[in-house]
């Protein structure tokens, strides 16, 4: 009996490593066209035990009554693809749970924002089994097991080679792009995943940064012209930062983020709906910014390749004071409570 | 009859243009002393007109229940000395306001923060008829025409001349400091204005700009490792810009803010109680910041000697955008009132 044309395609399994507002989005996609999703859940675990994950979305709500649901990683089986969904500023759990949830050929695809983590992960699984994807996907989680999809969903797909050197549309990209596609997923493939992931932070960094800094949404720094003027100074700075660090590995490299690309952005923005960005919700919600991913990777690799950026260490020094005083204050409350 | 040992001292009269907590201080402490002060008000001059100015000190407490009180600059006497002790984010008023306060051969003294203020002053009254002042003083305004000095009170003078060349210890600078220091007040006489201007920018602008856009006092930021750094960062331009600027207008000179000065002004701010600056004071209180003088004369300044200051413009860029938000929401509060 054949299934289906591409038999490897149906018999690919995922584990879905943090079942949030991104994890739980499309680990949920990817089980309702019959794939076989395993998920890894914390606080959630027994609510989406009993009654399975719940999604609303424009494209149509649904529920998946029963899942694959775990609480420890140990208990997990060994999958094709382990999709790496929890916040960066979990990642030291990294070296404990990816291991048990591979198979033996299986690959890890890291689907958070920020730089250098399929390197941090390839230190755990070698270099050799990491993809990297960056979702455009606006979606919270409302209540345990309970995901309210927003806006938008693609996923940009870069394969990873050590240094990041470019390694094309590789055959494994393709086989995950299928499933996502099959998913409803609108897949980009990126020859490139250094530059792709350089490309989202020229929107991450200013945006993320200054809207915790400044306590304001996009469309009021768009409003603003000395926010917006900083907000091109900090792309600027990015893309500098880009350059600078293709060149140290790669000599000569036409690798590049297009400078075309800060005006691209800023309409964008310009015409977006006014949005709280993932890092202001984190703030509000007084989780732990990713401020090392989004911003101090980028800034280290930079100055590792000789350049500073001094506009973005500011809104990093600025940010991590933030962060230490908005911990502290939930660790007095928690601890009051 | 003999009066005093120099007749001049006792002749000189003093014009305060703006009666707050720093002019309310300063000229009180002159008139307790017998000299004639001539007092500018706006919304308090009723209640000192009734009452007169009350000071309360960790000097003595005193009330002085007749003061020359004036709404209106035209309705005073020429003074030999004017005190602009407004907020700069007043001085469009100065074209009007100075004239009529200066006698034939009367100066104008600054006491205000930022850069670039007595060369405003110029363009009004002569280059030869302005000097400096450096107020290290903490007092607040309580009520109308009730002041309440809290600590220090030293003024560094410093004599102008165009470009700020430097012109020693004058002899009218001689005369105001004789006043003062009859007063009780003690004075630092500057050789150098603009040195002695930009050393006090290399503590307000970190701590000023700071303040305000991360919510913090002093000993906040002093206790983070991440905005100690950056205060250290903002200082170490504030030096630069010195530098590039006195090169500018007087090159192989050995003007200069020495670069020890940074770690002497970071002792010294660990050292003090916590402090709430008098930007972050405004912001609080939703009145106009001052941030053309501290930050935005400097970063011109700096950028017409050839220097560009990327941390200081960012801090302009953020406080520029607190600032314009900060007033949006003054008005409407007030136009729903």
């Amino acid at each position: 009996m054949i299934l289906n044309s591409n038999p490897l395609q149906n018999l690919r399994t995922y584990a879905i490593l943090g079942t949030g507002a991104l994890g739980g989005f499309y680990g949920a996609r990817l089980q309702q066209v019959g794939i076989e999703v395993h998920f890894l859940l914390r606080s959630d675990y027994e609510q989406v035990q009993q009654q399975g994950l719940i999604i609303e979305s424009p494209d149509g709500n649904f529920t998946l009554p029963q899942v694959y649901a775990y609480r420890n990683g140990c208990d997990m089986p060994a999958c094709d693809v382990a999709i790496v969904a929890l916040k960066t500023t979990q990642n030291h759990l990294l070296p404990e749970l990816l291991p048990p949830v591979l198979k033996e050929n299986g690959v890890v695809l890291v689907l958070q924002n920020g730089l250098g983590i399929e390197a941090e992960v390839a230190k755990i699984v070698g270099s050799d089994r990491v993809l990297g994807g960056l979702c455009f996907l606006c979606s919270n989680k409302v209540a345990p097991g309970h995901i309210r999809h927003l806006d938008y969903k693609q996923i940009t797909l870069g394969d990873y080679r050590e240094n990041y050197v470019p390694c094309g549309i590789t055959e494994r990209m393709q086989h995950i792009a299928t499933d996502f596609e099959r998913a409803g997923i609108p897949i980009d493939r990126s020859e490139d995943l250094l530059i792709a992931r350089w490309k989202k932070l020229v929107w991450n960094i200013p945006f993320n940064g200054l809207s915790v800094v400044l306590n304001a949404t996009t469309q009021q720094m768009m409003a603003d012209k000395q926010t917006c003027a900083l907000a091109e100074q900090l792309m600027k700075e990015v893309v500098a930062g880009a350059a600078a660090c293709v060149q140290a590995i790669d000599l000569g490299s036409t690798r590049a983020v297009p400078p075309t690309f800060i005006q691209t952005m800023l309409d964008y923005t310009a015409k977006m709906t006014s949005y709280r960005t993932s890092m202001k919700v984190d703030y509000d919600d007084r989780r732990p910014l990713e401020v090392e991913a989004i911003l101090g990777n980028p800034l280290r690799m930079a100055k590792r390749a000789g350049v500073e950026l001094p506009q973005i260490q500011m809104l990093y020094q600025q940010l991590k004071f933030l962060d230490a005083r908005n911990r502290d204050e939930f660790n007095q409350a928690a601890s009051q409570a």
